[in-house]
């Protein structure tokens, strides 16, 4: 699609101050260059609607463990999902003794209340469970997500950032405004030089493992996700656009204007992939950016 | 100090727009208008060095448990480190049949190559591991924090954001460097309506628990805290100023000019610690925050 993609290594975005080393695959650091430029999509893409500032969210990388429960994420992905073990503060001479003594140190540990994020939404849905939300209500989420993934190729972030706006409503207006925002997303990439594509996913997120002989999300077209080539022959997907139909809205309790279960649907951003898309598509180079792009971007 | 603290309460925090309720105790989302102020306090302590972009590092909440090792923080503290296990995919299907037969989690679990971050900086020091560093060069390192605190006060954040400096040198250079820092974060305060004390920290950070008969932290005075009040009895630290002597640097191999092991000092602000206080010192009310502090932060 674009003749003209630039290599992408990891040395390459090290020597040209862009991300660190990492300390361990998929774990790496961002140079102020790299988040600039991140920072300059965040502004494009918050831009785009127009949510309150007390809609407007920043979540921690840890979420309780019975919210993950409730939206039965580990049925799905319990090989994505990173569960936290602690240790009691009064269990610490022991512990050191048990360390000194060979003891396995996990024999030691308890299982923690939280889990580490494995995507920003889940920490927004508690808060608003339990009661009334009116259709079109709209909220901008962020926060640091982390997927245990095994792959070490460029852009398998395990740990990464995730910008989402995520809207309530009945399901007609849910799927409404999943497609347009799939094609807003396509429009802030164009500006920023990049031709995404829209391809229906095909990783479900409705416990896939147990429900063999439900209709497959590709059949529902519950997931739309917009690719960018980084390589001659890669696409990775960049932003997603997703309809929960009313799955997380029934595990929640989160009821509509007609007082039945709400409906809900999000459009996520990878916020690092779609900075590793500009640096394929733009050079490694900051410096030699199109002119255009930069603008878009300050 | 003031007479004039404003009460905090996680529900006047709520109710005024700054936080989200939690979801586990110490685990709470930040709005924009938090975030704002966050972000501004940021500017000013950036604004106090001069850092190149390269050397401006935003690190992941999680890092290598074999870094994590290697600063022998767990030997410190073990009950604030959060470690993670996870699962590999090939095994998900026997996981769900374990799950639906009662199989404890835990024990089918795998303990994860990563931890969640406890201190910013130590994701900066394998980057310069193995080899030599000059006098005076200086780092800013920012990221999400986890210590598994079981407190639940206000301001006692499991899940928080840490922003240092880190500089290395020679004994003499870190501890005047260190000095001058704790200086710089008083002024910053003062800028913005806080009168900070400079408190030598009890908290030690090398191997308290095992080594009970070395000299103490507060006799070598490693450790400054700078603290302000939030309620009329209660102070909380809001950054630190610490000399790691040549600790880390030996730990990570990192040599200076004359061939010799390095020495490191680091100047950390606890950032939603910071906001916490200005909202003590100035109201829940951000639009009746005094004009000289919102002009400070913008």
């Amino acid at each position: 699609m674009s003749a003209t993609l630039h290599e992408i290594t990891t040395p390459g975005l090290t020597e040209n101050g862009w991300i660190t080393d990492w300390n361990a695959p998929g774990v790496v650091g961002f140079t102020k260059q790299f988040e600039d430029v991140l920072n300059g999509v965040q502004r494009m893409i918050y831009a785009t609607e127009t949510v309150s500032k007390q809609d407007t969210l920043n979540f921690p990388p840890v979420i309780a463990r019975s919210v993950i429960d409730t939206t039965e994420y580990a049925d799905s992905f319990p090989h994505l999902l990173a569960r936290i073990k602690t240790l009691d503060e009064d269990d610490a001479p022991k512990y050191l003794k048990g360390i000194a003594d060979g003891t396995p140190e996990d024999e030691m540990l308890e299982t923690s209340d939280v889990v580490v994020v494995p995507a920003a939404c889940y920490s927004l849905y508690p808060l608003v469970a339990d009661g009334k939300v009116e259709s079109g209500k709209m909220f901008y989420v962020a926060g640091n997500c982390f997927r245990a993934e095994a792959s070490t190729e460029i852009g398998r972030f395990r740990s990464f950032r995730m910008h989402e706006f995520v809207y309530f409503g009945t399901l007609d207006e849910c799927t409404t405004w999943r497609d347009r925002r799939a094609d807003v997303a396509i429009d802030i990439f164009a500006e920023l030089g990049m031709k995404a594509e829209k391809e229906l996913a095909t990783d479900p997120f409705f416990r896939p493992l147990q429900r063999v002989m439900a209709p497959s999300q590709i059949e529902q077209q519950l997931k739309y996700e917009l690719v960018v080539p980084i390589t001659e022959d890669r696409n990775i997907a960049i932003a997603s656009a997703n309809l929960h139909k009313d799955h997380l809205c029934h595990r929640f309790e989160i009821h509509g204007d007609d007082g039945g279960i709400s409906n809900s649907t999000c459009a996520a951003f990878g916020m690092e992939r779609v900075v590793l898309a500009l640096i394929a598509h733009h050079g490694l180079d900051f410096d030699a950016w199109p002119p255009s792009v930069v603008d878009a971007l300050s």
